[in-house]
């Protein structure tokens, strides 16, 4: 999929599905250009608002009859780029379709529309003394679609997993507007090949999920919250390790070095003075005093590798403001110097102390400021790159290759939650063997052969 | 792929793949002839043992080029025939590709050969405090590559799930002899598709894995257990149902009916005299007061609900006392009555009363003995169809079918652990609509074009 596409293809489009809501105005379009992956501004020329699964299907259809790339869109809370309509076209909202449609407590799953917003889906099952474990920092406004498609992690994921651990069954509809339900409502079932497993983080380049069949596990009775500070965030990610390796299972293991504390200092957030680094830890259980002793042997182990204190959030309210300290972590970076390009790179938990402080090597050489902060349980770092001015963009983006380079060096990943999208595609034959990337096209041309499904996405175009 | 294959056709594969250990003594060939699903007889023309990628890469090429259906084979554990050599051809044995290859606690992560007997890594994680979850009742002869071909289950799935949700990455033959390594060796990411999703369990028919890294979890420090015997099988069951919407987590809940007990009680093991039905329950967790309180609950839960009693496992041998019961079913089942037809099916847990009532009416009416046992909590049952001699034959097999077609009108599914294999692929259109059979179909034939890999496996052969 290349070159431009002429307004009469998309009337064309737009009489094909008369029935469907639409619009081309000119704030609807601008405000689908964009998310968060600050990627650059690539309006679709026409938006519609499917209401049911029909609906979709026949948006499909028309955009293949007619040849109008269809970019599916959640709610623009991505980071890679991966809902950009980055050859114009029709963006696909799947935002009116955002009904829970069922919890169904006594099989401990919920069926939900892929509109939904995560922490609507959180609720629905926390009414049931349910739980909904994927977590992505955004969950108060993505939608449950949109991290199917990028299987989205964040912070729980160290004990509970990401999406693809909760997704059962799907209502899909594939790049040609054939509907398949592949899944079940079974924790097991292995009737024909996993095409829930396929689906899932495929990014809206093999179509979109048009209902959403979700496992629910029992709601931890009790769950608690410490922050722990240390010197230095080599001593904080050291520790990380070793508690991980003394066999507790917390749920979080998050991290935050001396650039991000400051960051979130300057936002008023009171972290212990001379903290270079802090984790915030959270252990959860079905009774209290267990639940204590897990935090309190966490602690230990921290204690003796370095941490300064541990504080115990003693309420509800505490924990909350902890976790805002967390949420504060992104915007206040970017406000530290006006940009930053937030990494999203894996590598094996034991090489993460090794990571950042290459990472703070790479930025110390190229004089720009590194932040690393996030998932340190699961190896998972958001490390941040910071800038002042488009100047310094060419060796924002040469740092941002050599993070990538120092990453799969040490065995990990180049994305672990925020997915390709556009924001990767470059990178993707860094960590991927030339067959496995064929091997992938191929199966891309195999559903979408005329690759009108969110082009350009996950792999670059051929040369 | 259908027809015979000739003595030249596979003389000349084995001259092509002159340095790899093969055999065709009838007394292989018989050996390799037959599963666990007591299907019948189909013996390979040739068997194959590589000792590393390499060699089966020259396998599959050396099939490939002279037209030679090629079945991988793991321990023959299977009980759905996904590793009879239907068409004849060459038989694939990883059996010398055994060795664990590496355990990183630091990783939390296992790196192993497909040949591996389960038992062997969950001792070799052990060792080192870890746990590998998945628990096939056969994991002291079945390999980790037929887990993975198949998606294995077990008891412990209620709380940790099945293979696919430890498998995060692969080395894998495909079937026309390239290799391919998805995955990774972090929880996770999110690059490119999650091929690793569809490829474990493929059942043999998309290729072989030849490495396999799965993650591992720490080793819970307590585990209990305890024997809950009720009056009848529904109190059981609704009980099993009741625990699960008390909020409690217990990681195994195995249900045994009245047939089941009496089959076992045949064996010397001492159920409780009047038990019409009993449970197995167990829990595990990182302290022992902990668990003990979820066990009194879980106790609370099944005594409300009509256990006459319930009775704890006080040592680590009296807990594989009540495991070598529960092991003791398959085998003093089917010596019984001399035969028996085991299933496999799944419904949404809420369902489990009503199947298991539902599947007896089924033998009564057709006058066949039917026990279920399985697991329960996960809605996993092991519905066992009994009987005489071959007369009874054509009864069992509507038996069979009238289960399948129960099954999924309770919206369950025709297998959650065995595989389709043979034995169901004439039932998978009872669970998956057209559209989805064909689009599985259609990816076989992409990556198989000739269906030369496991032929006859999963799909009915067309008309």
């Amino acid at each position: 999929m290349t070159g431009t596409v002429s307004r009469e293809q998309v009337e064309a489009v737009r009489s094909a599905i008369a029935g469907v809501d639409s619009s081309d105005a000119p704030q609807t379009l601008d405000a689908f250009s964009r998310d968060e992956s600050l990627l650059g501004d690539f309006p679709p020329q026409l938006v519609v608002f499917p209401r049911d699964t029909g609906e979709v299907q026949a948006v499909f259809r028309a955009c293949q009859a007619h040849a109008v790339p269809l970019t599916p869109v959640g709610a623009r809370s991505g980071k890679s780029g991966g809902s950009l309509p980055l050859h114009g076209g029709v963006a696909l909202s799947l935002e009116r379709m955002n009904r829970i449609l069922a919890v169904h407590p006594e099989e401990l799953i919920a069926i939900a529309q892929p509109g939904v917003v995560l922490d609507a889906l959180h609720k629905a099952a926390e009414a049931h003394g349910l739980f909904y474990p994927p977590d992505p920092n955004s969950s108060d406004w993505c939608t449950l679609g949109g991290t199917v498609a990028e299987n989205a992690g964040g912070p729980r994921a160290l004990k509970y997993g990401v999406t693809r651990d909760y997704v059962l069954g799907l209502e899909w509809v594939l790049p040609d507007g054939e509907v398949l339900r592949p899944g079940r409502r079974t924790i097991k079932g292995v009737a024909g090949y996993d095409l829930v497993g396929l689906l899932v983080g495929s990014e809206g380049t093999l179509g979109v999920a048009t209902e959403v069949t979700v496992k629910l596990v029992p709601l931890p009775k009790v769950v608690m919250t410490a922050l722990v500070p240390f010197g230095s965030v080599g001593e904080a990610a050291v520790a990380v390790s070793r508690v991980l390796l003394s066999g507790l299972w917390p749920r979080c293991l998050e991290l935050l070095d001396d650039v991000a504390l400051e960051a979130v200092r300057g936002r008023g957030y009171p972290f212990p003075p001379g903290a270079g680094a802090c984790v915030i830890a959270e252990v959860d259980g079905s009774r209290e005093e267990a639940a204590l002793a897990d935090l309190q042997a966490l602690a230990d182990v921290c204690t003796r590798h370095g941490a300064t204190e541990v504080v115990l959030a003693q309420d509800r309210e505490q924990r909350a403001r902890v976790w805002e300290a967390r949420k504060l972590v992104s915007p206040a970076l970017k406000a530290l110097k006006g940009h930053k390009l937030s990494e999203d790179i894996v590598v094996p938990r034991s090489r993460v102390p090794e990571a950042i402080e290459r990472f703070k090597a790479v930025g110390e050489r190229l004089g720009l400021s590194v932040a690393t902060y996030g998932h340190a349980g699961d190896g998972n770092l958001h490390t941040n790159v910071l800038w002042h001015s488009p100047a310094d963009k060419p060796r924002v983006d040469q740092a941002l290759a050599e993070i990538m380079r120092i990453t799969v060096e040490l065995q990990g990943s180049i994305t672990g939650e925020h997915g390709v999208g556009l924001a990767k595609r470059e990178f993707l034959g860094l960590e991927l063997a030339p067959a496995m990337i064929d091997f992938q096209r191929r199966l891309k041309d195999f559903l979408d052969p005329r690759g009108l499904v969110n082009p350009g996405k996950i792999f670059a175009p051929r040369q």
